[in-house]
């Protein structure tokens, strides 16, 4: 499947980098016998730390770093000839059929868009993060490329987030809402309900269902929601941050008493496989829809087994027919005259 | 404290009423000796429920109700003489000094404001939650009585959730912060910004905190978090969407196996106490901020413990120095030349 696939890993980005990108980059390459990795990065502290298959990994030496204090704007005058840079120009210049960093995010999506330029027909790339349902896992668009979405950008966040959530998640026909709040007479903005007028009649074989609120994302109600960046950024943390406090609430509740305490020990299999489930390992990995190449952005805070995720899913994208997907149905929106400036 | 105090009940309103309005009722009057309560509804059905203190409780018999279909207009055309707009009538009048009801929002929005009009300086009033937290509790305001809400309305939400925090959760000096994401350089809609700039340079007696992020809210960083009805509604869905998620998936771990089973059962004690903290009744009741007498909309689908919180809540704020003291900071921003239109 990712049959001579070759990925540029960003080695120095991320809380603990290198040392978690070198093991997560060697996780990725056992799961993926074909695959190949080009490590971005310095070498001298690089080449100590990998251990396996050097013939399928190489290691290209860079001094400069794009480090997390940097602003966008200063990572694009500086930026150029960094781990960072240099990762996401093999995409561009085929060496390498996608891009992975964990490094500063600001400035991975300025890079990104510089160097790969915007997909055909798109006006504005999304970054998607992908939320755990009771029925498994949501892809969530614009979680925060984008400060506002007028109508025709959140149809193409639809378009987009369909064909990604094929082929990362194998869904075959994902299921679309758009988000809304849910008091009638007042609902939702302007460019929201025309959004949703254009969606219920584009004529795509999208399976558009409607209107959600925001409990519905965790219910898994959608495989796709769709919304601006301010308020899928906003709903994003703040759900992040109610998971942590009952996190912290089930911990403190479980180790109160003695009684507690020995019934927590008997009940760590339990807990353990759901601590397994949410485990935001195994849900790393957020990607600039809509540019010229796939770059994906890993959580800065990861392990390495969560970066090894995130080089999965943007093997995954890069292999998946994604680009040909969104590229097709933005064409048919663009003949029906309902295009982005 | 609540001596002398008399509510006004819809005793209509709600999934389970009027049981559950009643049982509320008798709870709260049981809680506050010097209170009285005025419910308003059909007599035949609430005669044969009340069960106490009768020369403390007074049936206001009305058949008209305002159901949970009917949408804002219609409730405004047709709800005249129902018992949700009767008990409102009641604070207009002088009859009680708040009223508490857990029937339709958007009809209770609406009839509130027709007929409590706004308080003097409010451009427009904003609905609260309360948000529980690692270090207790928050106010979340706008959470869905406006879509949109330029700088001076953020201001004025400001101003009223801080009063209200102090009348309500006892804080002396409730800390402020505007809710925004977090990426650099396209901080914030130009309306946040600049209600940020004025808060900081009010010259109000209020401590403003600053920009705060989603996750933010559930830490309790600040006391009062200030938003647009939109991005709050849907902050506050996403983080109950997650809250039932992680509860059921708890509770599925839990049972799992024979030693999850057994774990579960000895942990019960921790759990419950933290069921309990975690209940929604617990936190049951949201204001409509702003308008010239207290209106607290109680959950509709909340139990008797859930209804008495939010007709303490009421009772709270009838008797605190609320309205007085966003009187005069409403008073003192429009010396400065910052009044909304």
């Amino acid at each position: 499947m990712a049959q001579g696939l070759i990925l540029a890993i960003d080695a120095m980005g991320g809380d603990d980098a290198p040392e978690v990108t070198v093991k997560g980059a060697e996780l990725f390459l056992a799961a993926r016998p074909g695959a190949r990795v080009r490590l971005h990065g310095d070498e001298s502290r690089l080449r100590p730390l990998v251990s396996a298959s050097p013939e399928r990994l190489e290691i290209v030496h860079t001094d400069l770093v794009v480090t997390s204090e940097m602003k966008p704007s200063q990572a694009l005058r500086r930026g150029k000839g960094s781990s960072m840079w240099n990762a996401i120009e093999d995409v561009k210049e085929g060496r390498a059929q996608a891009s992975v960093s964990a490094g500063n995010t600001g400035a991975l999506m300025a890079i990104s868009m510089l160097v790969l330029r915007k997909m055909d027909g798109v006006h504005r790339p999304a970054m998607t993060a992908a939320w755990p349902t009771l029925r498994g896992r949501s892809v969530v668009l614009d979680v925060g490329a984008n400060l506002e979405a007028d109508a025709a950008q959140l149809v193409s966040f639809a378009i987009m987030g369909e064909a990604y959530a094929r082929a990362i998640l194998g869904i075959d026909k994902p299921t679309i809402g758009i988000l809304n709040i849910g008091s009638e007479e007042m609902k939702g903005h302007d460019e929201i309900r025309e959004a949703h007028e254009w969606l219920r009649n584009s004529g795509l074989d999208l399976d558009y269902h409607g209107f959600i609120e925001g409990d519905d994302i965790s219910s898994g109600t959608v495989d796709v929601i769709v919304t601006d960046g301010f308020t899928g950024n906003v709903a994003l943390k703040a759900g992040e941050g109610v998971a942590r406090m009952l996190g912290t609430r089930v911990r403190e509740a479980l180790t109160s008493g003695l009684f507690s305490k020995l019934g927590a020990v008997l009940a760590m299999g339990g807990l353990k496989r759901l601590r397994e489930q949410m485990n935001p390992s195994n849900v790393n990995g957020g990607v600039l829809l809509g540019l010229g190449g796939v770059s994906v952005k890993s959580h800065g805070g990861t392990d390495s087994r969560g970066f090894t995720r995130a080089c999965e899913l943007a093997a995954d994208l890069a292999t998946s027919h994604y680009r040909d997907e969104v590229a097709a149905n933005l064409n048919k929106i663009r003949q029906k005259g309902m295009a982005a400036e």
